[in-house]
């Protein structure tokens, strides 16, 4: 491999530690530093070392993690940790736009150490400053420097007690008063209170807060943002006609203080309405350049967006820690074996790989969906600040919607259950605190709720997809998107007409995908040089012979020839390139591909004609569209997203510039994550008629377990890939050296008060209780 | 409805206060009142209501739960409650064996309340008292009055640092000394001290411990229970020879004190070994009436079968909370409508229905299946104390295990996934901790784990039924078993036969079900004078027509005839026959019944096929059955027990006794949770066969969602029937007037400092970091 150059006498990846888990390293098909430059890039390594040593070091950080401490003492150690963040200045502001990676990096890096920081953190800089800076205008620059000296301290406040997901519906008011030019700001009654606003709760000294504008005379205008103080940023006393206060305890995230706000008759200058989309004159007459009310109410809300990309990223930390720990357990702990006296890891058992195994490749396949779509973001928004309202503009526009509202559902729902199922697979001890699975669980849950609930905004997705089959309608325009993930339904009608057949083995080297020059017969043949694992795999390349599809139909050339995307490795973050491999042709289709393309096309027309249907029956559009998700939209959105992971992770993991030692790897990898994610949908390809016979079904699932075996002796050096510092992983049985027992009994013995007596022992011991001495009072 | 007797001036079952949900109310098809006296029967609900006013009345139970309070409050707390059970002595110890339908009862009544009290109380009477009355002898029965007495305190340590699942490598020790006629009970290392032991962290006296036995010359005569003392009953410290302390903080259920204990050379009086399997005289002669060490080993975890049981009961207790919390929101939460102007309560939307209601109905299912294997396992420890050696009581026993060993998988899964969904769907309002459902996902979690990991125990199931079908072999014995649910299995060849036929609309009458008598059309049919839904149901009636299956082939009719079992109603529960019923016949066979019959029987064919091509490869046992549990299996297990539950609910609903008005809303919720649970092993209906072509799929759809929308009106009375009081609910926006807000406001404001600026405000006030302070560092 390429070696890591080194400035300092630190490595940047150093070894790991000797120990137990050194047996399941020395395993592994392929190097995992080079894997780790691979999947990084070198300055993102160096990056993100600097940020998990300066936390290591800083006493400030130690552990115990919140869960341990109450509410009020760790708010307050997570806000001293908020103010040391900017102390370190790791990404000062002006770098900040010109390294995505860099602003990725820190997420992740303060996720991993504790959400509660991250999310503090971005509320503050990212959200409530990029609310101001992009809704608002140059008269609120100078809010901009105050936001990162701290001088003052915000909040992002739309959501009310009774209105979550329709944010149309929100209640709170601005009426203009030109007598004095203010805005006053006003909640009618406790149900329009804002609610759940993060860093509300104690330290907002300032909220963007949306409420429905009015100009004298009565007109309403929609919701707006106005900047509102909330606090004096001298005393953290609440400004006069503000009542605000902390919502409680939740199930995480409880560093983060959540809080809610009414307003009464609160005046604020005409000036702190943020204006970007529409404003008030002196004179209280409305003035805007969008004249559609529905695209203003959009415009307003555009700052969601980027925070529904957030949570897909937010999703994959947790899923990557979630796995790390489970797979190291899991490689250490021992239980059964061939006979009495020997055990073996369970991860040797093809349950615990089939159980696990999945979510390491879906930690994979989403991360590297998440960074594409982060660069997708960054595209939009530098068009949006250039203004470009060019019509590729407005579709990139549409597009990102679409991907990042069924993105975070699929990414917060695969993180959740992912860190469940490590939660059981690691048993007693998964359920234990200090293993950080709870935590994680806990921390994670929220990403299915807040910016948007998940089963509302997958409709949003599959109003795109139902839209752009209107707009095609017969003989219509072809269906392209500027990010290429909806041009294959122009082959919508040839798409419906394929099926899945069990082909001759022979076959396999047309549809294997791997590129011949790298001497590897197929991308899940097994690699010479790996010891048989204990457990014989099935016998794989049989298996795969079988998965080769073959168009029907009138398949035009066009719609089988994938055009890949030079995604987010590294090199090409910077500069990317829509282009055509060369070399790459047919042959590269894929088996889940064309069954996912069929099943999306499957879906497609399906909810088409449902939703047709119940409009032909006299049902109003809201009637209709409702009693078409549950079996229709909802699993249409769901299956197009994971088309696109799983396009552009084989699409990532198949270029040329993957070194060869990781191709086999990876392309398991995408192999395991595709046909996995698909077999959720075997049902389907049945009922629709892409599958038929026992055969089809059988072959799934026999490759997912063969994939399984295969990937079990890479697993260890998989995650330590992604799995940051012990410190950060702060999981005594997720440790690096995998001596569990070890770990385990150190962190129980440093807990408080162990082996001592409860000091309420008397309870037992002297205050006996007389037996039955109630029993008169039932 | 039959009036309900008062015995004094309060109602048993109180109107529930008027408020918003009061409309809901009004749509029920069923009178509430009428289905809780059928559900519990009046001397239960009269129990249960002298347990919950209790709990109320007295202010050690005041309010808030634990998850707010610090670990070790919550565990003194928690102690003094489980004493104060005791004084009241709700059911004396005489009364338990006489009054199965109380013990239940008083299980569900603390557990509604809390778990942590729950479990800490029957871990001391109930597992530790009946490890020592049914592995003990005569000269254990002394110490039963101390633990009724508090005197003791007691644990169950099975379970080690390294060895859960895989109980036979357990590795403490208890060697003889016949000259000072003692055992010496032993932890060779750290990986072998016992560990997750409830009631071991802080209060326990004495525990049940299991250890290898060893006589003089070094013999292992295998795993045994010892009593052993811990502490000392007068101080609480421990005794010499015993490190023992606490683990630390769990994900919940921390009222508990789970502990850890190693042995160092300690020695307890030969008599303190629980000999009812095996014993050693004093010279060090080993003695034992059972001759299979297997059958021995069996004997002394005995005691497991018990637990799994009580898991199934706890389980549908959290689900139940969980449901009635989620749909008492969803039926005041308002969000979106047909108009800007009009907002619809949640539970309105089809999808909001699809995500709840299958998980009401499995709350109904669950319920009865439990209540019906307790009364299984009761007739089963009845045969064991009576020393019943007979075939029928060794085949009961088998067959109690193998429904327990999936029982507790499903009914824990069902739940943790119910709570995560119920946690979902009450959006934000569900993620804040007072609202209860994290404590419920937290305490239900374990459920899953112990009393053996959930994909492990399947195997048990798994192999009960292998076995079967080897033991039958070619002309050999019919299958049958004392409780029935493998007797369909006997038409095994027949059952494989059959095809799910859409077939028309006059079979459905042949089909229904419904006992003609009562007048009712079918189970499914609209009931008459219920308004029409807002959102209009699919044509339930059309829908459900095709759902008629045709046996095909060489079915006899003695397989399709099903022999209905008398279960756990009120009435039945002292007095149970197993019979016919007169009038029911071939047309009760209904469609999930008939699916899942021949589901069990492909996925038996599937397993066996699997084995044998596994073994034949030259694979030993251990791998072979390994390689068989993914898509074999596991799903086999799982399937059967389905079966079992959707059998035994529906047999419940369609019995004679059910008062004709609670027919209809019962028999939906017995096909909604058939359906339901039938939709997820749709992929294998069409992979077998046993499905072919679009329809079937789709009918089965449109009736899940056909039968979600006849049950929303009926849904908030449904819950009614198994909420407990607001008091132990306790859950703001699951209160029974469904004033959501009011009551969700009360609470935040009722929380300590509310309103309070942070201590720490000069934090952020005064203490201003210098940006960039730190970065020369990194």
């Amino acid at each position: 491999m390429a070696p890591l150059r080194e400035s300092s006498g630190d490595p940047v990846l150093p070894d790991p530690p000797q120990g137990p888990l050194h047996v399941a390293r020395a395993r592994a098909s392929f190097p995992w530093k080079e894997l780790a430059l691979f999947w990084e890039g070198e300055d993102t390594l160096r990056f993100k070392k600097a940020i998990f040593s300066a936390l290591e070091n800083d006493p400030l950080f130690a552990h115990p993690r919140g869960s341990r401490l109450s509410v009020e003492k760790y708010q307050e150690l997570n806000f001293l940790r908020c103010k040391r963040v900017f102390e370190y200045d790791f990404l000062p502001v002006g770098d900040m736009l010109d390294s995505l990676p860099r602003v990725l990096a820190l997420i992740e890096c303060l996720g991993m150490y504790d959400w509660s920081l991250a999310v503090k953190f971005f509320l503050h800089v990212l959200t409530f400053g990029s609310a101001i800076y992009s809704s608002g205008s140059e008269r609120h620059l100078k809010y901009l420097p105050k936001i990162f000296s701290l001088e003052i301290f915000g909040c992002f406040a739309l959501t009310e007690v009774s209105h979550g997901s329709n944010t149309k519906g929100i209640r709170t008011t601005a009426h203009y008063d030109p007598s004095t030019q203010e805005f006053i700001i006003h909640s009618p009654d406790f149900e329009a209170a804002k609610f759940w606003v993060g860093n509300m709760g104690k330290t907002a000294t300032h909220a963007v807060v949306f409420a429905q504008l009015y100009t004298p005379g009565g007109q309403c205008h929609g919701l707006h943002p106005f900047l509102v103080q909330i606090r004096d940023p001298k005393t953290l006393l609440p400004m006069p006609g503000v009542m605000v206060g902390d919502i409680g305890k939740k199930l995480g995230q409880n560093g983060l203080d959540n809080g809610f706000a009414m307003f009464h008759k609160v005046r604020i200058p005409r000036q702190d309405l943020l204006n970007r989309s529409g404003d008030v004159t002196p004179e209280g007459a409305y003035v805007t350049h969008v004249k559609d009310v529905g695209q203003r109410f959009s415009e307003s809300l555009g700052s969601l967006s980027s925070g529904r990309v957030a949570i897909v990223g937010t999703s994959v930390v947790n899923l990557k820690l979630a796995v790390s720990i489970a797979l190291r357990f899991s490689a250490t702990r021992r239980q059964f074996g061939p006979t009495d006296k020997e055990e073996v890891p369970v991860l040797q058992y093809p349950m615990q790989q089939w159980r696990l195994l999945p979510y390491l490749a879906a930690a994979y396949a989403l991360d590297h969906f998440f960074k594409s779509l982060f660069l997708d973001l960054g595209e939009l928004q530098q068009g949006l600040l250039g203004k470009d309202r060019s019509v590729r503009q407005a579709e990139l526009g549409r597009e990102i919607h679409a991907l990042s509202s069924a993105g975070k559902p699929l990414a917060s729902w695969t993180a959740q259950r992912g860190i469940q199922e490590c939660r059981e697979a690691c048993g007693g001890h998964g359920y234990l605190a200090m293993n950080r699975l709870g935590d994680l669980r806990d921390d994670n849950d929220p990403n299915c709720t807040y910016e948007g609930d998940n089963n509302v905004l997958l409709q949003q997705t599959s109003r795109y997809l139902l839209g752009l089959l209107a707009r095609r309608g017969p003989g219509g325009a072809r269906i392209e998107s500027p990010l290429k993930t909806v041009d294959f339904l122009d082959g919508y009608a040839d798409i419906l007409g394929r099926r899945f057949e069990g082909s001759s083995p022979e076959d396999l080297l047309d549809s294997s995908g791997a590129d011949a020059s790298n001497g590897e017969k197929g991308a899940c043949s097994p690699l010479p040089g790996v010891p048989a694992p204990t457990c014989p795999p099935l016998p794989a390349s049989q298996v795969l012979d079988h998965l080769n599809p073959r168009p029907r139909g009138r398949a035009s050339a066009a719609s089988l020839v994938e055009v890949p995307r030079v995604t987010c490795d590294p090199g090409a973050l910077q500069d990317r390139t829509l282009g055509t491999f060369p070399g790459l042709s047919e042959a590269c289709l894929q088996v889940p591909l064309a069954a996912y393309e069929w099943l999306v096309c499957y879906l497609l027309r399906e909810s088409h004609q449902k939703l047709s249907r119940e409009k032909r029956s006299g049902k109003s559009d809201f009637e209709a569209i409702n009693d078409c998700q549950v079996y229709h939209c909802r699993p249409l959105a769901l299956a197009f997203l994971e088309l696109t992971v799983v396009r552009r992770f084989h699409e990532h993991t198949h270029q040329p510039r993957v070194p060869p030692p990781l191709r086999a790897v990876l392309r398991r990898l995408s192999a395991l994550y595709a046909l996995w994610s698909l077999s959720q949908h075997t049902a389907l390809l049945y009922r629709g008629g892409y599958f038929s016979g026992e055969h089809a079904g059988k072959v799934l699932e026999s490759a997912i377990l063969a994939l399984c075996a295969q990937l079990k002796d890479d697993a260890v050096a998989l995650v330590d890939v992604i799995a940051p510092p012990d410190f950060i992983l702060d999981s005594p049985i997720g440790r690096a050296d995998g001596e569990l027992y070890k770990n385990l009994w150190t962190a129980v013995l440093q807990e408080n008060k162990v082996l001592e007596r409860a000091s309420w022992w008397a309870e037992f011991a002297v205050n006996k209780p007389v037996i039955g001495s109630l029993k008169p009072k039932l």
